[in-house]
């Protein structure tokens, strides 16, 4: 059977987000201010198996693969 | 009081996903195969004002600002 499942990866908190602040001041000149904005990445994943061993899988591919430790925190939400 | 949205932000299905097929391909040259993956945006937005008024602040700024009709599809959910 699939199953599919969202990986979501985001800058950590302490890294300054460059993209997220060029947003942020694109929002300001067209008069939409927001209080905060940060940009990450949505990857979804379709994988075939059983439903644990799909999750184990989503979670190594997230894990090893997709997000960047150093500067991204990610979270693995089934679809 | 201050609001939490987030955006995702995919590609159009009828659109080749260059970056997810790199990322498929990557996988499986790590025997990490997958059925499919699609590579989009995530965009957290943090916006002052009543619940009603954020909600469609976010929704407009998903619409007109961060997603691009031609080829992306965007869901805005209430963090």
């Amino acid at each position: 059977m699939k199953h599919k499942f969202g990986v979501k990866i985001m800058p950590r908190e302490v890294i300054l987000d460059t993209q997220g602040r060029a947003v942020e001041q694109t929002l300001k000149l067209n008069h939409l201010d927001v209080e905060m904005c940060r940009v990450g990445k949505y990857v979804e994943l379709e994988i075939e198996g059983t439903a644990d061993d799909a999750r184990l899988k989503a979670e190594m591919i997230a894990k090893k693969v997709l997000h960047n430790p150093l500067i991204e925190t990610y979270e693995v939400k089934g679809l």
